[in-house]
């Protein structure tokens, strides 16, 4: 059977996470019921990331197998006819050789988070960001964060229902910056790990933000690390400014993905 | 009665636009019943620009006047609790002259307006970006738009329901960039004028949109212009990738706003 590797970007809000579950709306289950339409009968998907109630994806992996040898671009345009209108698009799509995995052959994860620095309600963003109705010392989340890069037992940092084998990571990056460079209000997150715990990015977020509101001194954080005791750590902080932003593969899949088929037009003069 | 300028940021997706309307939901209909929450009676606002259906605003600013002399931080804070949950946010609020007048006193308005170019769906910015299912050619639509700014009669670029005076007008800035710098997907145009005729940023930008997919030439767009026929035009675009970005003033009535009264946390080491 042919294997199409499928990238993903969705708006977290209306569903209930990426897994499928029975008698709630997930990204998996969406695009399980467009893939049925294409081809009748039950389709299961793997994906690179697992993400939670409400988390969104700017590039979110996933693979389907098809019996029919799909023309990448049809097969993305078929998709996304058949999933709207809820807001989950495929926006890249390429064959891939059967052995091809979107969760095992990933090898790092990328995630982005979106932190609101500002008292006024939300409006265009509502819904994308995490917002607080207060300024945050970036310098001082910045030392804060510098503590987690590394490779670390994250005991700390991991919900109580994780199910991975060990609470050890290495996290590769872990940047925060001013996004506007003004000094506010949006602050932007950049995580970089081959795997991570459940509830990792969240944990680490709402501790950095302890510390930025001056609740934490940036040396706490290592002591929250050191303590490899979940009742160590801040709060986990709400979903809703977090993407699964990448998944990275020894070889890029979609080099010669659908979104090469898109030409530019001819220049009229 | 003091007088108060508002520093205001919207999503226009559920208003009938700016203007107070009777059985429409409105912009201005939302604030003045915020404010009058906080002081009964009627009262009326002025604006710097009247948006249409379904245009966003990021720094639209408007005055009211008041009977008690409001810290400007408290009145923002009364009046963003009153919103809520309407996507109306005042983002900023300062005391004002009895005679300055957030329309008259403008000396120049700035529209942004974002254009999404490609075939699936937009997710997160659904209903914030005006989407083309085909790629621009924005060196094109750059040549074409050179036509336009300057001293220009612009009766091709304006409504039939325009209510100006004259179609004369001064386009003091129309640009397009490639907002990642990646060749897409995104392009970003701004706008500035003192004053902008009815739908002519959206006659504008659908004009342009016709050059960069080769349908025009960009030398067809002088040909528009000096028309002076409104039968001339491109086809005006769809609302929702028009933002009132900032309306300008002799002075800015914020640098000593709300937002002054906002410090940064005390750091904790």
């Amino acid at each position: 059977m042919p294997r199409f590797a499928l990238k993903v970007e969705y708006h977290g809000g209306p569903f209930s996470g990426w897994q499928r579950q029975r008698d709630q709306p997930s990204v998996q289950g969406a695009i399980e019921a467009a893939l049925a339409r294409l081809e009748p009968g039950a389709h299961t998907i793997a994906a690179a990331g697992r993400t939670d109630a409400g988390v969104h994806a700017l590039g979110q992996v996933a693979h389907c197998d098809l019996s029919r040898d799909w023309a990448p671009f049809r097969l993305m345009e078929a998709l996304n006819y058949h999933l709207k209108p809820q807001p989950v698009a495929i926006v890249d799509c390429a064959a891939v050789a059967p052995n091809w995995h979107a969760r095992f052959s990933a090898q790092e994860r990328r995630y982005s988070f979106r932190l609101l620095m500002r008292r006024a309600p939300a409006t265009h963003d509502a819904g994308l960001v995490w917002q607080v109705p207060h300024m945050l010392d970036l310098a001082a989340m910045q030392e804060g964060a510098t503590h987690l890069v590394g490779h670390h037992d994250f005991t700390t940092f991991r919900s109580s229902i994780c199910q991975s084998a060990s609470p050890v990571k290495t996290l590769d990056m872990l940047e925060i910056r001013d996004v506007a460079g003004q000094g506010g209000p949006e602050l932007g997150f950049e995580l970089r790990a081959r795997s991570f715990l459940h509830n990792q990015v969240r944990s680490i977020v709402g501790t950095l933000e302890r510390v930025g509101r001056g609740a934490w001194a940036p040396q706490d954080v290592r002591r929250a690390l050191e303590a490899r005791n979940r009742a160590a750590c801040g709060p986990v902080c709400p979903p809703q400014g977090l993407y699964l932003a990448e998944a990275v593969y020894p070889e890029d899949p979609f080099t010669r993905g659908a979104l090469a088929d898109q030409a530019a037009p001819a220049r009229k003069s």
